[in-house]
């Protein structure tokens, strides 16, 4: 079982993507989530109301989710984000279903109702009217009734509240979650560059290899996004996930690339001496 | 099994209709399928590109939806309005599970291509680019699989040409599709009227029956979006569906009222006789 998640940005190649999955489905069962976040800059500044950023207080950056801007992220991640992703699967001959959180509670969880802030000038800040949680239930059931009727599951945020409502959530963190719901052996997580790097602007500073307890040191050399996903492969390797890897979602076959160990690969300590 | 179909008309009750449903379905099985219009134009006012619509050289109103108007369509359909609506099937607890046409190719159809249009002066013109088509297959093993697991599935457009693209098709029409294909019993078609009016001024004017032989007479008093829901009505009954309700989703209960014979109800000539 394997589970990948690709990010929103511009330059992922989508076509090399579905054909990949087209073949990577052969071999084992395949789960796909997406991300949209660029289409949701792109359309919310059209609409004149320009996303804002916060930085929470442990130094995590994140959408803020006020009603209006659920409104707009609903529409572009399950609509037409996915319904594209969904339309080029089937152009490679692969059933794809595309679902988000909310449909048959697929990706349950509490919400968080108040944000706790880092202002630019240092100071903490309470910040209310946030529609955003965290996933902490996957309706595994649903997944595996399509799974089995041969169908690839298309999923994205938004979530499905504790109280009923929909709500934003990381998409990375999600893909984790998923990922030890389902007993998956490999997350993959595609973005915009080839992996973790020590220096974000040099490519050959990528980190291959990162064991668990060496988690701690990698979070403190990620900058930006690249944080959540080394929080996200943590929470995925601490339920059980044999490996997570970050992978470059520019290239043609980047599912067998990052299959094939090409990005940063973070592992539970001594899996590899165990299993030699 | 009951296919219900409601309009996206601002007047519509959607937690009547929710709670209703969360009645209904422990009678039979449910597929509900939903329209946007409305949100799709206020969203296309916003951004600056007012909606088109074209009348057939048959008489029949639609939206020109060219690439741009596709992506809207489909953001709001598939995105928005779907989500709000299995959010509120969820919060009366029904598992609703909220699919478009082109999830696992649920309805699938071949495109027009090339539209004739009728123009204000009453001249035909071919105009090109149009991505709308009709439904011609419907996946019923899909559908079969998720209400045997016990979720009620929520469909609207766009659904998946034959050339494996996203296309706009009419929703009731769709909707006349998806009851035929799962030999549904009834069809219940939920507007913001009463029914079929022989004066839409007058809501008294009522026309409660309709046999197969009048469908043509119903089709001359129809006007504007009510002629298409007199052909889907007709397709619907041809297909074998026994009876389809025209009826108000403004009111409390409108699936309950409306299975109880409340609006316009079309019939296929003779059934009540044979039943009786």
């Amino acid at each position: 079982m394997l589970v990948v998640k690709v990010g929103g940005g511009a330059t992922i190649d989508l076509s090399g993507l579905c054909r990949d999955l087209a073949q990577q489905r052969r071999r084992e069962e395949v789960v796909l989530l997406h991300g949209a976040s660029k289409e949701l800059d792109r359309l919310s500044a059209a609409l004149g109301r320009p996303p804002v950023t916060v930085d929470s207080v442990s130094g995590i950056q994140s959408r803020y989710t006020d009603d209006a801007t659920l409104e707009l992220f609903t529409m572009v991640y399950a609509g037409s984000a996915k319904v594209r992703i969904v339309e080029r699967l089937q152009q490679q001959g692969v059933p794809a279903v595309g679902l988000c959180g909310v449909d048959g509670g697929l990706l349950r969880g509490p919400e968080k109702g108040v944000l706790r802030v880092r202002r630019p000038d240092g100071r903490e800040q309470v910040v209310r009217g946030d529609r955003s949680g965290r996933v902490t239930a996957v309706n595994t059931g649903l997944l595996r009734e399509l799974l089995a009727a041969g169908y690839l599951p298309v999923l994205s945020p938004p979530a499905l509240s504790d109280q009923g409502r929909a709500m934003n959530v990381d998409g990375d963190r999600a893909a984790a979650q998923v990922a030890v719901a389902l007993g998956a052996d490999t997350l993959v997580l595609l973005t915009d560059v080839p992996g973790l790097l020590r220096d974000p602007r040099d490519a050959s500073s990528l980190i291959a290899d990162v064991r668990r307890h060496e988690l701690g040191r990698a979070m403190e050399v990620a900058r930006g996004r690249m944080r959540i996903k080394i929080l996200a492969a943590r929470e995925a390797l601490q339920g059980g996930v044999r490996r997570v890897v970050l992978g470059d979602g520019r290239i043609p076959a980047p599912v067998v690339a990052a299959c094939a160990g090409r990005g940063t690969v973070l592992r539970r300590a001594g899996t590899a001496r165990v299993r030699s």
